[in-house]
Parts: C-alpha cells; structure tokens; sequence
C-alpha cells in the first residue's frame, strides 16, 4: 500500500457565525473570525490516496486525472468564492475547517473509488487555513 | 546602513471591483477577484526600515517597538476584516496588492521617522497574496 | 474523528551532554552538540489534539483555548531560555528532541483532556530543531 | 515508542517511460513526464524511524549515523544522476515516486535494524517530487 | 514605481558541459554537475516588472496577462524539457543559472514593453535552482 | 552584473545585554533577549555576490569555492557555538543581528574580492533570526 498526495490551494472568503446565537454570543465564541463582513483565508488542501501501484505505470493513480478530479469537484466550487454564500454544497453550515475536511471528503471519497474501479481509496483530506493551524480528516 | 524587515500576516476578506463598470466589465478584467460575494487571503506584510544600529544597543530599532507600530497602524484594522468595507483608509480605493502597499506606507513612513527622531526611515512595504504574487513600493 | 492542529515557535539555548560521561564521550556521542557554552535552535513544536466537531461551533476545540493552555503550559516556560538550566521539568534530564516531546506530552495530555472533559485528546506532539530533523510523540 | 525523521536532498533527472509500449502510448499515460531527452526534480526524502530512546543519550538513534546510512546507501547513489540509467538498484525499473519509495525502503529497512541490533525500526519513506506531489510508504 | 513580482516553476534536466574541455577538466570544475547522463532541478523563477498602477484597475500590469506570457515564451518551452538539447533560444549555451537569467530576460523584456506600450519594464529576474542558490540579473 | 546567492545555516546560542547597564536596564531594552542563561537560534545566512559570467564555465564564482569560503570563514567558527563566548571575532560585541551581518561581511568580503582576483564583489549579506526578523548589509 503506497500513500500519494496531491495538494492544491484556494482563496475564499469566510466567517465563522451561528444564526441561532446573538451577535454577542458569536463574537464570545468566535473572536476576529465572526467579522460580519467577512474575512478570507489562502487554504492549503492536500488530498491522499492509497492503493497499490499499476505496475505497467508505476503509478497507485495519475496524478493528472487526480488533479481534475480535485479541481472539478471542489476547487472550482471554492477558490474565489464566499464558502458561507457562494458553495451550494456548504449551505446551512458552519465554514469552520474541521466542517470543510468532512465535506470535501464526503464529496471525493466515493467518486476517487469510482474512478479507480474500488483500487485506490481516499486516506486523509488536510485543510490548512492559515500557516498555525490545520484540521485533518481520515473518514471515521 | 543596515535593513531590517519584521514579518507580520492578516486574513482578510476582498474583492477588485470598480464601481464605475459594468458587472461583465468587471470580470472580464479580473476575473474571479470581482466574485460579487468576497473572496480571500492570508496576506504576509514584510517592512523593512534603514538606519544605523545604536551602539549601546546594537539595534536600528527595538523590533519590540516597530512591532507594535505596525500592529496598532496596520494590523489591527486590517486583519479579520473585509479590506473593501471595514477599513476607514482604503474607503472608497481598489484593494488590489499595489494600492495595499502604497497605503500603508503613507500610514507608515511618517510614524518611524518621528519614532526615531528621523534616525530610521521606512525602505520597503513588501506586500505577499498569494504564494505566487507580491507587490513591493519603497516610496516613490 | 477530526484531527486539529496547532503550530507554535520558541527559540531556546541547550547542549547534549551526559553528566556521568567524560568531556571526551560526550564530544564523541553528541558531536557539536555537546558544545560546553551552548548552543540554540528555533524550534517549531505541532500540537494535534482528536474528537468531534460540536455541532454549535464546528470546533474540535476553540483554537484560542488550545493557544492559551501550549502558551501557559509550555511556551512561557520554554520559550528564550535554557532548557538546560530554566526549566524545571527538565531539570536532570537529556534535552533531545526525543525527551522533549514526551516531557511536553506528560504536561499536555491530562490537562486537554481535563479542559474538553474528555472529549479530545491530545493525539501528537511533533518538534522540529532543524530544518532537517524532526521527533514525533503519540503518547504510547 | 518516539518517531524520528531526518529530511536529505538530490537532485536527479528521469522520465516515465514504459518500454513496451509506443512512443504515442507514453505520452499518452505519462504526458510531459515521458519528454524523452528526461526532465528532472529536486527531490525531499523524508526517512522516519521508531524506537525507545536511550536513556544514556536520550537518542532513539544518533542523527549522525542515520545521516551517513541515507548518504551512502542512497543519496550517494542517485544525487547528481539519472535514475533511468545510472542507479544499478533501479535498472529496469519506473522511475515513479511510487517505486522510488519502494526500492528506498527495501535498501533501508534491514539496514537500520542490523545497525541497531534490531532495536530501531524504519517507519516510513516519504519522497516528494514537486511543491504538490508526494509518496510515502510504510513497508507494507 | 511598484514592483509586482509573478513566480513560476518549472522541472527540467540539465547538465554543466565546456565541449572545449575533456571529461576530467569537465568534472574537475563543474563536480557532479557534469554527470554525463544529466541530472535535474525543480527551477522557481521570479519575473519582477516596475511600473505605475492603472488608477482604473490599481493594476501595474494585469497578473493574467504577465502569466501567460511567461508561460508562453518561458515556461512552456523549458518545462519537463532538457535544458541542453530541447530548448532551441539555449543552444550551443552553458546552462548555468546565471546564463539562464540572462537568456530569459532578452526574451522577456522587449515583450513586457512592447505588451505595455513602454509603461511597464521588466526590472529582474531570479532562478532558484535549489534550497540554497539562486541568481538574479536586472538587465546590465 | 549578475547576482548569485548561496544560503547556509547555523545554530547558535546568545543572548543581548549591555555590560554597562544593570540587570533591570538590560531586561527593559532587550526583554526576553536579556536571559541570563542564553537563548538560541537556527540562523539563515545568505551571501550574495555580484559579477559576470566567465564565459568558459557560464559560472560567475564557483559555488563550491564560495561554499567552502563562507564555511571555513564563518560557518565552522559560529556554527553549534554561543555567540557571546565562543567566538574570537565578536568578542565584546553586541550579538545582534546587525551587528553580526556587520562583522562577518568585513571578513567575507576582501576575502571574495581576493579570490576572484577582483572580478567579483560581495553585494549583501543576509541574516534571518527567526521567521519574522531579519537584517541585510550592502557594505555601507
């Protein structure tokens, strides 16, 4: 079993807010992160498979059809968007990252099985938001 | 003469948009920077001042002191905010990353000169978006 | 099951040095290391706690509660000092890298289980003293 | 049990190209990876090991040795080289991440608990190839 | 003036070769540079242009356009290329960082002009070629 | 005139105290800097000359002959050392940033111009404390 990842990147505006809580409550709880009008975040996402390698290619999988599986299926539904506003697969939830790391992994796991007639499944989805601080996501 | 740059970050929300364009205007010239709903970065801010360092101290400035300069002018009215909305000084000016540096250096560049009795001056505003592009104005 | 986690820097002075062995051993064993007037190091320590997201917050753990126990517990204690001499829970011990995350670990692990009442443990304790090399710690 | 990684370097060219298939098929599959004058990476290699520390040296094992067992057993064999032609241990073989790995780890692995007398075990070879692409394995 | 900076990357095989010389001179002053089957780099490159900003876009040069220029005339040409056979602008040429520097910029600098109506010139190019070194050339 | 940078590492321990002012003075000015048992640091160094290419080797100083340089004349004295001690050249010295690129570009830089014959001058010497702090020399 071979580990590859792949890592992309997006740009998006955010806030951490819950609408049952006053204004108040969210800023308690929240601090800088519930500005009203938004704050954004440069994500890093690094995407890891696992499976054994093709032996004809060497390859677990192509890390070009990888890459267009990651972009059309996430990146371009988040990068320079509004996660709370823009992303209709986030709708009604918190954009915290650990909230994200499901999602996307909600999203890729059964298409990267898919693809790969069950060979090579999803391991880890990593989001980090800002250099200090990342959420990771093994599926259970 | 020696130059010493501090780096500091914000995350903050914004979008390219002028007001005097039509909406297809818009994103014909920046493309997905005018989504209508925000987007973001984590911004790394680098500024570097010249002078001579101080022989009873060794230091051009107390970093503890440019520190909290930069902070109190810049920092904390950016970080956490929509750069288009929430910030007095960029009212009404494209936050694109050249009108970003040229700003705060006209907060900056006056404040260190009267900090250090014009023994320091401000050199350079490095401005970094995205891990790709960056902007940088040393005054003029 | 989420993964969290949290990056923080100090910088400190140390030497490797067995008490009990001959100056020439010690150069033998540590190399440079064993340096009798010290040396230092930036060190970059990676906190990962686990557990789920509260469904009010999308938190794990509040990131700013996290900041405060590693920066109360260990990076004021650590941080532009001499492990081998200002610290008190290192005191008598070997400061490798090694004994560095299992001591951080002991101090850590009960007290964010204490702070979540049990609802997220500390996972790994991961730092860096170069940018080469690298100890990581799960507790078992 | 404490984890400990050295990260090492090289430099080396290399193209993926499977000799059974024709030219048209190895661009297909391989894309500008099967360039056929090569192309070539600067390539990270993450070596992590398992153990107790020695409470003698609060070593799990010393760097040094560590550092001279990647050096002559692989970095020697493959800095400055092509891995398609000039490294005896990969003749005949894809030069894929995902084998790279493999062969690292096949070389490494007794090795290191020969040298330890089988208390240090290799945990895992990481190889990263581009800023975005990375594998890693872990010995089954 | 602002100084707006785009980097790119590219992968490439290369070798360090004087025809004048024999194998032994070759070796003696280029080191394992000259390895006769090549060896290769994950090149970054820096393309910094100066101008002033659009008051209608806070633009100096729109990223878009300068992108896609570099990659048109630069990248294209050199990535998961042979620096020493593929490249027909580097023929019969050293391929050291500091010729590549200076190659790059004759291509790149009449076309920023030209593309700009003279508003806005190249001003430097940097090539990191690993961890450790680069070159800069500013066009004299 | 091209520019060329080689970047080396060092660790090292210090600490910033006026002999003439008092315990309280030092910890005033200098903070957590003052510890009187030394803190420490891995410093990045970047030597950056200027020349032009020979055109027989495309090189314009061998990085080979400026590594060994920039070792045996600073590296190997300040490497694993503590600044404030160990160190001929900074004896009675301030141990801060300026001062160190101050002092170690009046070695480096007749030795470069000595070695080359006059053909290549050093053009700045760059010394990065931690992540955010650094301090550069030109020579004047």
């Amino acid at each position: 079993m071979i580990y590859i990842t792949r890592e992309t990147h997006f740009c998006a505006a955010h806030k951490l807010w819950n609408e049952k809580w006053s204004k108040e409550k969210n800023f308690e709880v929240f601090g800088p992160c519930a500005n009203e009008n938004w704050h954004g975040h440069n994500f890093d996402m690094r995407v890891t498979v696992k499976g054994k390698p093709d032996p004809k290619t060497g390859f677990v999988i192509n890390f070009k059809d990888l890459k267009q599986l990651v972009n059309e299926e996430i990146i371009y539904k988040v990068d320079h968007k509004n996660l709370n506003i823009d992303v209709p697969f986030l709708e009604g939830k918190l954009t915290s990252c650990e909230t994200l790391v499901v999602e996307f992994w909600n999203i890729l796991a059964p298409k990267i099985l898919k693809m790969t007639d069950g060979q090579v499944a999803l391991h880890c989805i990593k989001l980090t938001e800002t250099k200090n601080n990342y959420a990771e996501y093994y599926g259970e």
